[in-house]
């Protein structure tokens, strides 16, 4: 390692650019009318829940043998090991949210689980660091013998991440220091000098979850193993295709072929030439996340043009209106410019957690609005849409256009569920979920040396140094129903700094008064999608922020042939859809005229409370017998109807048994 | 065999329906304008090449080994068999194509290239009869140990149809003799007494060949054998099941798991139950062949009734406008009711060729314009789309939306190629199409006792004897082009019979002139689609009939959600398409205004002589620069330009290289 150049490596503050810090979840407290019920969830159902699921005790689930792999890697039991190759991931993104959970909020029971946890794993570590069940048990000679397809260094940034999680929660010293154990048997193991490995993981993680470890712990060879990493990635010879010659050949999953198809893993080019979102669409986004981290820890600009060019090509080209990525299910992957099929897509839940990772980073690198425009888009559709409203199912695909007789009966729709699913085989999403629910409150803020940048309204309380002050702002919102939020700001001196606040791009007008008297809003007082109020302020000065929250008529650019000729309503951060349990059967004969009326309902069945539906006026094509051909001319009779249509906002979509969904809907003249 | 009870077996002439016979191929001589290029492209470039790629003589192509394995399996070279399961089935159906151009004209070069593979396929057959190289070479002990995956009785079928196809060109009982002894050992085989199997083929084809069989030998207990393999698909137990626990759970198309998917094999129910099409589609036209051919010549009314609700399935709710069947990839196979989408689809050549044979069947059965409509359906579009205008390239996949990128980039598209192919790993289509086009002069017409039915518009002569009298009708068509039929009689005395001729369900109105003389056309005069002219009919006896043939815009039955909305263009038998190399790229910008003129385009580039394009008033949506945002209200600026659209017949898509095509064009308003 010593031989390497870092460029930068501790730069980052001469730059240009105004890098931001994010905020520890300790010093960010959630009370919102919206998100409130989803972290309950996750403290209360979820978490409980998962660790039962881990434990094997939940009879109608799939056993997880996670916790039981880690019994038998310790000798307490008897067995061989369970589950996936990356089944300990699973134990460790509990510990993340749970670690999350008590920086939040203390919870001595909570803690006791995890603690029993964190004695396992730290029993499980060999002498020299390592921990992964999966080899200890069922290939104890196989270790860094198939990184391509075996996920251990995955697996291993997942245990950092928890580590991390529950270190900063508790301060407890145990599970960090496994951790950093862990890395250091990798940093043994990897690295340019000689008789190292030049290797890299098939799934990224460790790239993302080093720099975590590097900031917590203040070790720069954990970065430094983490840029290692990145730059080690899709360079000449084929690592992958070496190693599978080295160990004769065997693969673990065949139908993909791992180690010659190098875009599955963005191992195609060197990640500063990848211009295009290629490949697996989790392991795309974790890797711009760890990109983007080195990024900004490094200062290293030619990085952070690398991680503008993915976000790019991702958010102008390859993502759903929802904030789904990864248009086809075969290798769970990004598929080509302006291809969104509706009905066939992928956009696993993970993935849209996974691009709200890398949002995340991007505003820690540039407060641009529309880092924060599409981790909210992600936020308020595909991500929370994974979850039921009760927390007891998930989705693991999101699809846009649902009719429940194709999942069952047409092949290319075998991934797509028209329920939401109680556990899975590959139980990835829920744990994910959990962890990002958890730890929502670093998602909210940045801050710069004198800016505090505010990036979603979620109503909660937030404590922070600046520019010499302590100062909090409490957030009161109705942001996802009508647009209004109020900040209020409490310091304990009066303090010049500039608060930044950003104008969702669905925002016509932003009206704002300070105390009570409006402010008009001009041109130059907007940057980069950022409303920038620089004063002195005092305590208890209150800001009323009104976002003018139309319904909006979406649609694609003209290059997207799946949703041609149809719009999507859209307000405020909700993307709508139709549900056959408002509509009827038979969604597509629905259209929408273009000078139709739309309008809100409040109130609506079963939606949350603060949940707004939309009435369309619209048109719907009669529904034929099945007496009638098949193909006939045009010129026969076709009766078309002024109906009205009932749009629910997609996140809630498959909360009232199954049926019909259908974002895109024709629009009529 | 003795103990099977057979209903009405001799049956079917105490009908209240009219029972018609096909004309043999030697009665039929072909001389159209468009059709006999078509017929010469068989003779002169197909089935030439063909012989050459079973030889292995075709440098580009992967080698076929079908002419080698029989040279294996009879000693005349060593080596190991080649190709798939069934690869013997190409030989056979290049014998089959070659039987029927030799009825229509003799060849003595083709006919000894022939005469050479029939001493081939007799030489390897078994003292007992049996012939299967595959079997015979690699699993000598495996005869009929796998029925559900080895295609065994597929191969035989195949080989019976050439036998009876050359014998009746060449009056040589040959390989004639070689059917009947393969057939008689499958006698011996199979059947419900004592020590025989009570099987059926996984792919059917044997059901309809020896009835083929019996035809020309007049055997019954071939039409028997043909109803036992009927009958005994879908009983319980479970056959392939029980075969496959007899030979230890070998399988061989591992990911489809045949012997428990029953309704890929249509061996889900009984087949007098079957009362949608399931399955594998080329499997299911060729099965309802099979029943159609045993319930004409057993006048068996619920075996007709059962061929009447497959048909009825197929085209009221699983037939694409072209004619083409079977909506997905996975397992080549039908889906589920109005389930069609047009870029995923798989549409095999095959199982539109499939579809022409149930169409004849059916019309046998009972002469209704539906079922020649669709004949003509798919011979017209899908069928003449398989082969490209050289006779050198063939599609197996034909799709009604392409977008190249999308098959080399997205894996549910992956199956559709953007241009034509050589030859295939799996080569069933071209020597199909040949086959099919060689004896097209079968499918034209049927002869009832005292009426002679018209189904096809086709240039040529055919001569027969009805009441009593040698007739001959010449038709003069330019029927593809502009719907003018000129029929002229030739009797050798004055004879009275009713001339049916099929009304096509596209054509506005009818102008028919007899000997100059215009006709009113009574709707008595018109009965189940055929326009019935009962008189004596003298010699020189001219007709003249114009169909009108509008531009149509076709629309679906409102419960096809892939087309709503959207109209194809069709004129006469031709359903129409954009294509990228007369209308640019992005196809999908395309619209329709509803009131838009439509106008024929004679002399388009390089369409064929008499083949119309069509020029369309458009609208186009202007393509946007790739910096546009991928979503935004429509609010925003979108242009949408006056433009013109040149459609061209589906069939000739993909003869100017490769582009974009669709069938399915927005409508506006």
């Amino acid at each position: 390692m010593e031989q390497m150049q870092f460029q930068k490596l501790t730069g980052g503050l001469g730059l240009d650019r105004e890098q931001t810090r994010t905020l520890p979840l300790s010093q960010v407290k959630i009370e919102d009318s919206f998100w409130s019920e989803y972290v309950r969830l996750v403290r209360e159902v979820v978490v409980p829940y998962q660790w039962e699921a881990l434990n094997d005790r939940v009879p109608e689930a799939a056993p997880s043998y996670a916790i039981r792999n880690f019994r038998i890697a310790t000798g307490q039991e008897q067995g061989e090991f369970g589950g996936m190759v990356f089944q300990d991931s699973d134990p460790a993104k509990w510990l993340e949210a749970v670690g999350y959970l008590l920086q939040s909020s203390p919870d001595p029971e909570l803690e006791a689980l995890a603690d029993e946890l964190v004695d396992l794993i730290a029993a499980a570590q060999h002498p020299d660091g390592y921990v992964n069940n999966y080899f200890t048990l069922k290939e104890p000679d196989g270790r860094w013998t198939n990184l391509a397809e075996c996920h251990e260094l995955y697996v291993a940034g997942h245990l950092i991440e928890g580590a991390v999680a529950y270190f900063r929660a508790t301060g407890k010293r145990k599970i960090l220091d496994v951790a950093c154990r862990l890395a250091d048997c990798i940093d043994t193991a990897f690295g340019e000098a000689e008789g190292k490995l030049e290797g890299f993981d098939g799934h990224e993680e460790i790239e993302l979850a080093l720099v975590k470890l590097y900031q917590v712990t203040g070790e720069l060879k954990y970065l430094e193993l983490s840029q290692f990493f990145l730059d080690q990635r899709g360079t000449n010879p084929n690592f992958y295709a070496e190693e599978l010659e080295k160990r004769g050949g065997r693969v673990h999953f065949g139908h993909l072929d791992i180690a010659h198809d190098l875009a599955y893993s963005q191992a195609h080019l060197p990640i500063r030439e990848q211009a295009t979102a290629e490949g697996h669409a989790v392991r795309l986004v974790y890797l711009a996340t760890g990109m983007a981290d080195v990024a900004a820890e490094t200062g290293d600009e030619n990085l952070t043009e690398a991680c503008r060019k993915l976000w790019s090509n991702i958010v102008t080209k390859r993502m759903y209106i929802t904030g789904a990525i990864g248009s086809q299910e075969y290798g769970e992957s990004f598929t080509f410019d302006y291809d969104l099929p509706n009905d066939t897509v992928y956009a696993e839940t993970c993935a849209s957690i996974g691009l709200v990772f890398f949002a995340r980073r991007m505003l820690r690198l540039e407060p641009r609005g529309e880092y924060a425009d599409v981790m909210e888009r992600a936020l308020y559709n595909t991500v929370v849409a994974g979850m039921s409203r009760d927390g007891k199912s998930f989705f693991y695909v999101n699809p846009l256009e649902v009719r429940p007789g194709a999942c069952s009966k047409s092949r290319i729709h075998a991934h797509v569920k028209p329920v939401r699913q109680g556990w899975f085989g590959c139980a990835c999403c829920p744990p994910n979920i959990a962890r990002l629910l958890a730890s929502l409150g670093e998602y909210m803020y940045t801050i710069g040396p004198e800016t505090i940048y505010t990036h979603l309204y979620i109503g909660g309380t937030v404590d922070l140094d600046i520019a010499g002050a302590k100062v909090s702002v409490e957030q009161m919102s109705t942001y996802h129903t009508d647009g209004q939020v109020t900040l209020l700001l409490n310091t304990d001196l009066d303090v010049s700094f500039t608060l930044a606040l950003r104008i969702p791009s669905w925002s016509g007008t932003v009206a704002l008064t300070i105390n009570g008297v409006a402010l008009t809003i001009r041109p130059e007082n907007i940057k980069d999608g950022y409303l920038h109020l620089k004063r002195v302020w005092q305590t208890g000065d209150t800001l009323d922020l009104r976002f003018d929250m139309p319904i909006l008529k979406m649609r694609s650019h003209t290059a997207v042939p799946h949703t041609v000729g149809k719009v999507a309503l859209q307000r405020g951060p909700f993307v709508y859809c139709l549900e056959e349990a408002d509509n009827g059967p038979a969604l597509h004969r629905f259209s929408l005229p273009k000078e139709g009326t739309l309008s809100i309902v409040e109130g609506l069945g079963d939606l949350p409370e603060g949940v707004c539906a939309i009435r369309a006026e619209a048109q719907i094509i009669q529904l034929e017998s099945e007496n009638e051909p098949l193909y006939q001319s045009e010129a026969a009779h076709l009766e078309e109807q002024s109906a009205e249509a009932i749009f629910i906002p997609y996140f809630f979509w498959a909360n009232r048994g199954q049926g019909e969904m259908n974002v895109w809907v024709r629009e009529t003249f």
